[in-house]
């Protein structure tokens, strides 16, 4: 399969613009990026006239739990133990792997409309994400999500099973080593899963210092080590990974991070939403941290939407560095593209060049809000949005189109199915 | 004319929903809403089938500076100052009143995709902002911006002429007296301009207390008083009106706000992306005081996006109050559409009931971010976006649907003028 994209502006890896290229996509991959010919479009199989529109790298959303799309908007606006107590853990209790496999095609969908091409995604039952993923033709890399207060299903083994497997689109599902956090694990855990990532050398990820409270009770638990000081301590750290969250976090965690080279995933319209503060990014990224962005679930969100996440994640640091000219659209686009295909796994698929992965979008800026044609990186990340995402591209293969999906399932079966779904897990 | 959108779901005064509804439109007024029946669709000049979406009153942005697209991603991520005096300032001094024009009209098609029915717009060039939306078919309300700086044009002429100027569609145009803001204006100006509040007993806004700069300086200039108090001793505030932003407010503000029923106009986007600070729009609330909702000029947001600026009006008081309650979905609508009716005077266009001017937005909830169908309110401040805003009608008439524009001009025209003007204007 070839697909030619011409007349477009192609976004490179330094967040230029290449003016008037055609983009050719072979199978899965970048073929050639070249000046604007139409001699030899009759050599593809599809020609897509980009009508001076943009290409731009697929958005990487590398924290999220794209099934929890069943809670949003159903209880709001209440403090966080007693939403998670009274509508998160109770409903979630009765999921079944039907209801996960449902649930994560229409957060997988809602992705495409956000030109997000591949997610980091921690939920429960990780073959049935996995299965959701695959069939849907989503990349995404699953965060395993251990507490001790599930019957816990030997990580190896999915280490093995999902990292190994070949499907025939690629090897676009991923998985990695984690926790899901600090408060919900024992030693016992905690020291079964560094055993397994020194064994792989494999990366961990965790929620990590998301709230004050859990900051705080973490130190009274452990004589005065952070979250981040305990997964240190038992070494799960020693290979790399990361933290979802960080929104409380001292110096010498900075300093953990650093050593360790982890990567800090923010999720700043779950930590506004649910009042978990507001992390000090431009610290990290000051001490050279690689810093990544997530939507988190859309349950405390409430949207996938990566265009409000990278809004937020730049004008919350200007407003509380009292310094306009933090975090720049380049830092930001760093952030969602390299950092976000590095942290998922998935390392190909970090920029437009020849020879890399073919997850790309194509963004409509003949649209008022990317109107007039100032500097395109800068509406990108302060004026673009859903309704400029033309189409959506992920392992060389259209997934969404002109508000179309083009995934394994229809999308208004879709919408009914999970209706339904959620109508019977509550009344059950 | 009449329009008949059918099978609707409609939200209601009370923001509740009434189910499966006919909303009947006759010239620029609502003349009924009643449950579904299909045996009168011959009796209608068009009839929508809503298939079961959702029918809201038109969102007012409560204060912009439409023209201010031209600055849009020109220039980012400088210190305020900085920003003003090298990108603003000198290439706001180069309009013409050709520029303005278009400029307009662009800032008109961008609020259209977000459900804005209507604005307060305060910019220079009263009479061609008024044309540009007449023309447009846009509701708006003309907020003057005199400084001491520019030569004044008499505002009691912008009053009469503008207030009883009635068009063949209606008097969707309208004025208000009003400063830039007390940093920009001397006791001459501010004597002048109350005198012609009261003289029409006529409502006062202005830039009131954006930054930490402005409050202080304010202090200095007035022997203590804050720009709020100024305004007050001039009794500038004496028949009501409001202020803009509002960010550095101390209590006896809050005294004369409350005193003078004054309303809040909140920009949270723009005071983010700045740096201004965010205000206690909480304790604004809680005393009673009404709040509106506006973009701010599209130059310091970057977008003309009202979901947005509804999303972070309530997560930034969750967030800077520490309380996941803070702010609920139906506080949100009421400022955006009761209170935004009454700030930019237009009342009547308030909600959707029987008599009221036909100002309404159809969502499609057919899309992954608002699925499954939970709450559609919290969805719609949480979740929703310009994608589900499938069409908007301003006094009677559809002016944007699925996409295209019905106003006077067409889209691609405007977008090519505005990028010549642009092009023409930086290099004089």
């Amino acid at each position: 399969m070839s697909i030619k994209f011409k007349n477009a502006n192609v976004l490179n890896k330094d967040f230029e613009i290449l003016k008037s290229k055609d983009l050719i996509v072979e199978n899965n991959r970048i073929k050639t990026i070249r000046p604007t010919d139409a001699s030899d479009d009759s050599n593809y199989d599809r020609v897509i006239d980009c009508n001076d529109n943009y290409l731009i790298p697929g958005i990487k959303n590398s924290h999220t739990h794209n099934a929890m799309v069943f809670l949003r908007s159903l209880s709001d606006d209440l403090p966080l133990h007693d939403w998670l107590k009274t509508y998160c853990f109770p409903n979630e209790a009765k999921l079944t792997d039907e209801d996960i496999y449902y649930f994560t095609t229409l957060g997988i969908m809602e992705n495409l409309t956000s030109g997000v091409t591949g997610s980091m995604d921690m939920y429960k039952s990780n073959y049935t994400v996995a299965e959701a993923s695959y069939k849907a033709g989503f990349r995404v890399n699953i965060c395993d999500s251990i507490t001790q207060f599930d019957k816990v299903i030997a990580p190896e083994e999915f280490y093995d099973k999902i990292n190994n497997y070949k499907g025939d689109n690629g090897n676009i599902v991923k998985y990695t080593f984690g926790l899901h956090a600090e408060y919900t694990n024992n030693e016992e855990i905690m020291k079964m899963l560094s055993e397994l990532t020194h064994k792989y050398k494999a990366e961990f990820y965790v929620h990590n210092s998301e709230t004050k409270f859990e900051f705080d009770e973490c130190k009274k638990r452990w004589d005065g080590l952070t979250p981040t000081q305990v997964f240190e301590k038992f070494g799960l750290y020693d290979f790399g990974g990361g933290g979802y969250h960080c929104v409380h976090i001292d110096d010498n965690d900075i300093e953990i991070f650093k050593k360790r080279n982890l990567t800090l995933v923010t999720c700043p319209g779950s930590n506004v939403k649910l009042a978990s503060g507001i992390p000090r990014i431009k610290k990290f990224l000051d001490s050279g941290i690689k810093i990544a962005i997530g939507t988190d679930g859309p349950a405390s969100n409430n949207a996938i939407d990566m265009f409000r996440e990278m809004y937020l994640t730049t004008t919350l640091q200007k407003v509380t560095n009292n310094d306009p000219s933090a975090l720049n659209p380049k830092e930001i686009l760093k952030m969602v593209m390299v950092n976000g295909a590095n942290c998922i796994g998935h390392k190909d698929a970090d920029s437009l060049e020849e020879g890399k992965l073919a997850d790309l979008v194509l963004i409509d800026v003949n649209k008022p809000n990317m109107q007039p044609r100032n500097s395109f990186i800068n509406n990108l990340v302060y004026a673009c949005g859903k309704q400029n995402v033309k189409l959506t591209m992920v392992d060389g293969k259209i997934l969404y189109e002109d508000g179309k999906f083009f995934i394994n399932e229809d999308e208004n079966y879709i919408y009914k199915k999970c209706n339904e779904l959620l109508h019977n897990l509550l009344n059950r």
